[in-house]
């Protein structure tokens, strides 16, 4: 019985570090999307986000019969209320590579993007696609280190997110109004992608060390994390 | 023993209801402040984020620990975990409350609203605020009918939303491109308030028919609910 409850976390684990893996994709092929004026890879971002969506769907039922029928305590209650809320983050995520889909089918044929934002938007699909490929990692090996450097890829996307601002505010920017529009959403939403990878690897460190670190500095979750281990010498249980 | 517990997710409940206070008052401050550039108040609002914040952990460590201590199951493990989500969402509405608050801020003394688009933003800050209150409503009256009214809200949201994009990009825009930056974070923010109340709505719908409906129409929801209860002549858990 307690096999099968472990196989039940493994599998949902596995069908999160998948989310990981699939939203990366969708944000990739959204981006070249968006870069090359593609509509037809746009459209196929947007048409695949509903089995994203379809695997959150299926990982919170299973989620919710498990808490049902196995009434687990303590580490394996919170791996799986942690699972529902990274699901539920990496749900959003393919929302976002979605939007970012959505925003080239409505300027099609034109390109969404002029050139003088292109470097960095390029730069900012990259990070958050890292970020992502990251939290795949973080996830599949509770990699609270890894969970710790994603600040500095988010720190990264946050200067990113300013030098749009400040292209489309220089005295140059000649590309007109829908244009600033647009860049002002697609670059929301690549942050905010990024915003999510960073939560989903918080919580990690919740799943990990049983602290709640939603509004902490990820390395003070760490330095509580040490404090514990150095207290605690019971073996942690795999 | 059940007593206790039954009193616990009523107060669950009753926090909930006031996070939609506090959201509603959050938002309803926030563009008082944006429309009269007053500092003072959307810094009120940034502090007083912090709060709804609070709540929102202490409703999560509270329903993680009743799931611990009672292991619920069937209906009453529904109302736990779907709390869980309806924080998360009042919070992120919270937030977006902040975000307004933070516009008003990195604009003052200026104003960040043109004149050409105070109406407009008027309305939506109306709307958000009117479909908040009704959210708190739904969830204290487990109000179906309401839920799905909520959808006619929503609608008329997304018709402001894109009112703002019509001013924004029409001929005579002459505020400039950090005016038409600042609006549409702003209708964004408006925008995504309004979302997230419809799913809070939801939520209750999912509470109260077992039925999980993020990506159906309420209207189906609905109508599988009254099939429910045709079917199924056992008296509803109060």
């Amino acid at each position: 019985m307690r096999t099968a409850f472990h196989e039940e976390l493994n599998f949902i684990s596995d069908q999160l570090v998948e989310m990981t893996r699939l939203t990366a994709s969708a944000l990739n092929r959204a981006t070249q999307a968006l870069m090359d004026a593609d509509l037809e890879l746009a459209e196929s971002v947007i048409t695949a986000d509903e089995y994203i969506d379809a695997i959150r769907r299926d990982l919170d039922n299973r989620a919710v019969d498990t808490l049902a029928r196995q009434q687990p305590v303590a580490t394996d209650l919170r791996i799986l209320v942690t699972s529902m809320r990274m699901s539920s983050d990496l749900e959003r995520m393919g929302d976002l590579a979605r939007h970012v889909a959505k925003v080239t089918r409505l300027r099609y044929p034109q390109t969404a993007i002029p050139a003088s934002l292109r470097a960095t938007f390029s730069q900012m699909a990259h990070v958050a696609e890292q970020m992502v490929i990251k939290t795949g990692s973080i996830i599949a090996n509770q990699d609270l280190a890894g969970a710790a450097r994603l600040k500095d890829d988010d720190d990264q996307m946050d200067q990113l997110h300013r030098e749009v601002f400040r292209i489309l505010l220089a005295q140059d920017w000649s590309s007109g109004t829908e244009a600033a529009v647009d860049a002002t959403l697609l670059s929301r939403y690549y942050e905010r992608f990024g915003d999510h990878a960073v939560s989903v690897a918080h919580r990690v460190v919740y799943l990990v060390t049983g602290e709640w670190h939603d509004e902490l500095n990820l390395d003070e979750a760490l330095e509580l994390r040490t404090a514990d281990s150095a207290r605690d010498t019971a073996p942690v249980r795999d």
